[in-house]
């Protein structure tokens, strides 16, 4: 099932995807995504029965799709965790670990699916593919084996990077979340269609130039790894949302660097996911 | 004005402090110490209103206090932001940075005021003293002159640290939020009760030993750049809660380090704020 939120009449509504059009989930009982995250499969076998006799009350092609999900409890990030991109990094001069290297989005730079990308002050705007998950029961020192139980979808996410501020310090947190730099969507495809996690391949094309292509099976620390890891020390929630690390091929690691600039269309895609795209804009 | 949350009957109110006791705010209009930040001006006069009349409910000593703001948006910590602590950190092969370092404390962390600290599975627990702040209204690229604009009142923190997981990578990100590492209270002193936020006695003790003992003045970036930087980059949103920063005095500054252990009792205090006291204890 695909869960989207959409702006219809100056209000937000949720829907699911039927084909090329949305059924809109009003009067179900679910006012926000996260209270359908919360009730788990019960409001999933609510939403498919619905799903089966109701039809599309408008096209996707016409839908305003906002972010699919409220802003969450966190938002985390890992980096460096694909092999290739790590190089890029060591280029860089960010210093190798051998843990798992987490960084938090700050939950006010979530965008929409096709919302336009405001670089702020930096001046060296850059994308990145990841794949995104919602956590979907909280989830405390949970084994590698059970950590697929805690996860209610996925996502497609560019991890939009300001990398001067990024490098202000060592944490990365200021060149993490600038307003508008965490575009997520187009939709929440649950755990039950996706198979396999890590046999995704994802790709990101700026203005249709190939910049980035790999599978997610190329994570370094998987994603059983991340929520066990993430989990050792603390509580994940129900609806924190987790980006999963990109693949190489990013701005800062191209030789020389290359950096987005306003009118560049930043396109964000996996197979059996979905794709974003966002524009930078310079608001007016 | 003192603003605090309260457990009684198995339910969370609202209170204000009046000399030794609590005078609730229940009936007010006001669910949560948030919508009081967010009503601001106008809330206060209304509580400071109900304040003349109304006798305290209960004592302070008897209330069982929980930290005195819901959840927030985010939870912003500044680290090396006093000159001898920078030292500290130098020791520890931090890399010093030429701009503000900031990470996260995610809000599943925060705790009340009295609540016991769960080690989890660090084996170097550790303190850190902090003004803490609560953001009053949205500030996005405001002026150091104009930041304190911005601000609703003040808390007393202790950073707790996991100092091994904090170094499992540059962005501190895993050692700074386990749960229960957030104690934060006794309450909200609103910012009309506190002159000068940059001239305030702080101390932490262990077990009654004073470790830290310095002045808000020592803060290398003062609280208004640390808005002004913040801002620059991204938006602080109303009840957004910022960690000034720690002096030195830590314990894994002393030579050689000393790491809090079970039972230990640590106390931090700001003269003008308020104190918090929590214990370290390994849930049973």
């Amino acid at each position: 099932m695909k869960l989207v939120r959409y702006t219809q009449g100056g209000s937000i509504h949720l829907g699911a995807v039927k084909g090329d059009g949305i059924v809109a989930l009003d009067g179900l009982g679910y006012p926000t995504i996260q209270s359908i995250v919360e009730a788990g499969q019960a409001a999933l076998d609510r939403i498919a029965a619905h799903l089966a006799s109701a039809e599309p009350a408008l096209s996707l092609a016409d839908a305003k799709l906002i972010a699919p999900i409220e802003k969450p409890g966190k938002y985390l990030a890992i980096g460096m965790n694909y092999g290739k991109h790590l190089e890029e990094a060591d280029r860089l001069g960010v210093a190798r670990s051998k843990h798992q290297v987490w960084f938090n989005k700050q939950t006010t730079c979530l965008s929409g699916p096709y919302d336009d990308i405001d670089p702020g002050v930096t001046e060296k705007l850059d994308y990145e593919v990841e794949l995104g998950l919602v956590i979907g029961k909280p989830a405390k020192k949970v084994s590698e084996a059970d950590a697929k139980n805690h996860i209610f979808g996925y996502f497609v996410a560019n991890d939009v990077s300001a990398r001067d501020w990024q490098f202000h310090s060592s944490t990365f947190t200021m060149g993490k979340s600038f307003d508008t730099h965490g575009p997520i969507g187009p939709w929440i495809v649950t755990a039950d269609e996706v198979a396999d996690p890590h046999a995704l391949d994802l790709r990101c094309y700026v203005n249709g130039e190939l910049r980035q292509s790999n599978n997610t099976g190329g994570m370094i620390a998987n994603i059983w790894k991340q929520i066990s890891y993430l989990s050792t020390a603390f509580t994940l929630e129900t609806g924190d949302l987790i980006a999963t690390g990109t693949p190489e091929g990013v701005g800062v690691g191209m030789e020389p660097p290359v950096f987005l600039q306003p009118g560049d269309v930043v396109r964000c895609e996996i197979d059996g996911i979905g794709t974003i795209e966002n524009k930078v804009v310079i608001p007016a």
